[in-house]
């Protein structure tokens, strides 16, 4: 998918939600005896128009084995063919030398077909560029993240005073445009947004960390939002989990039209509407 | 596996080699129609005598979705059934938000019960530390990597003009020691070894990058061997698809043990034996 593409449904859905796919069994129904893949439709079809974008996170897949890794196919397969204009992120932080990025790349984007993978920066530039060789297929690279632990590497500054995932961004900006890359920028960073968008003004970002994390979605939107948007805010336990018993779907859908009216009230205020 | 035992093995074979099962579909005999296990089995049973670790790339199976996870599944529990005093590390390079990296740990060291996996350092302790609670099962951190991408970021100076990789030493050190912890430092980077021994005197490190990628053992033994040896060398390509042919079993036997035979030399040289 296009940038072209992602922008209009984001204005024909009024909506620049993103729901994490990331079923943890000791929160699913019993009734489910842990189908992965049930649940996961069960939610997709409950909450498809009003996110933008499903990602699922590979962790939650793994640890079920094969099952699991089936469960993960059968759940892009459903989106593909049933609601085709929904961006699939393969949420996978994946990285490795250039010769294994390739098999990394074949496999989400040849094999599973997904829009985009989530990529680790810390390998550098070869362990990037297998990913980008795909037409309207999306890198989404790590920059700053949600987490605690964010601080830890991502903020250290070098001897011109540039915090590492500054550099992350710039360095990263030579090796893809607008139009095949995007970053991680955690909702917990607030003002660091700002910061963000000087070095990348227009550059999708994906936004996790709104909800369970604490984030707050119009603190995003006033600091990350550009004039095409240029948000995808990712929304899992809040969404998926609000419910832990049987009506998990229907509460699923409420909340995520919770977070869709939010987002359409941001993209008025800001005139993209 | 405990550091002790791991060290015993490694002294009884006069080894310290790693096999890297990274089988790549076009390098693989026809005649096993891209039968990823079945190629694994050869290999693991023809090398196994002259090597303490075996590590299986993930890349190289969710390439071929289901089916390549399947025999990801299958090498290992090959592995632990026949050669249980082997160490295997699943290269998986992850590391994701706490609550997620927890679902990794359980995927590799309950599920799959591997003895280590390799993490990426970008997402800061909470990102790692879900893998250390694990009696004697180990994270292998990416410290120094051996692709030319390691240079991008790797190495960016920080304001006291230490590089990065020496900070992720550094704090991971915080986080567990020597008997949990081992750092991945490629050997292509020569003299840098001597910069890692200085703050990690005793730490085992896992070094890719002798064979394909032009590393040197010598080097890598003068600069990172320890009293108790403290490497486990990686070949992946160099060994297993040696030959492309029905011979390719024979051949990576006789390049492990032309690898073995150097290893035995190197660690009598520095008294180990």
């Amino acid at each position: 998918m296009n940038r072209a593409k992602l922008i209009e449904q984001i204005k024909a859905k009024k909506s620049f939600l993103c729901v994490g796919l990331d079923p943890d069994l000791g929160k699913m129904p019993k009734s489910l005896n842990g189908d992965l893949f049930e649940f996961n439709k069960h939610i997709i079809d409950a909450t498809a128009q009003y996110a933008v974008a499903f990602k699922p996170n590979l962790a939650f897949y793994e640890m079920q084995g094969v099952e699991g890794y089936k469960a993960f196919e059968e759940t892009v397969k459903y989106i593909q063919d049933n609601y085709p204009e929904i961006f699939i992120i393969a949420d996978a932080k994946r990285g490795d030398i250039g010769n294994t990025s390739k098999m990394y790349a074949k496999s989400f984007f040849e094999t599973l077909g997904v829009n985009a993978v989530t990529v680790a920066p810390y390998m550098g530039e070869d362990s990037v560029t297998p990913f980008l060789g795909y037409d309207d297929k999306w890198v989404i690279l790590l920059g700053l993240t949600s987490n605690k632990g964010s601080h830890d590497f991502q903020l250290i500054k070098d001897e011109n005073g540039t915090p590492l995932f500054e550099t992350v961004l710039k360095k990263s900006m030579q090796w893809a445009d607008k139009n095949n890359m995007m970053y991680v920028v955690g909702a917990t960073q607030g003002s660091m947004f700002a910061d963000i968008r000087r070095i990348a003004p227009e550059h999708f970002l994906l936004v996790p960390g709104v909800g369970a994390q604490g984030g707050s979605l119009s603190e995003v939107a006033k600091y990350g939002m550009t004039s095409e948007c240029g948000l995808l805010v990712n929304s899992s336990r809040g969404v998926i989990h609000a419910s832990q018993e049987d009506d998990y779907a229907e509460v699923a859908a409420v909340k995520a039209q919770e977070l869709q009216q939010e987002m359409a009230s941001l993209l008025a205020e800001h005139n993209i509407l």
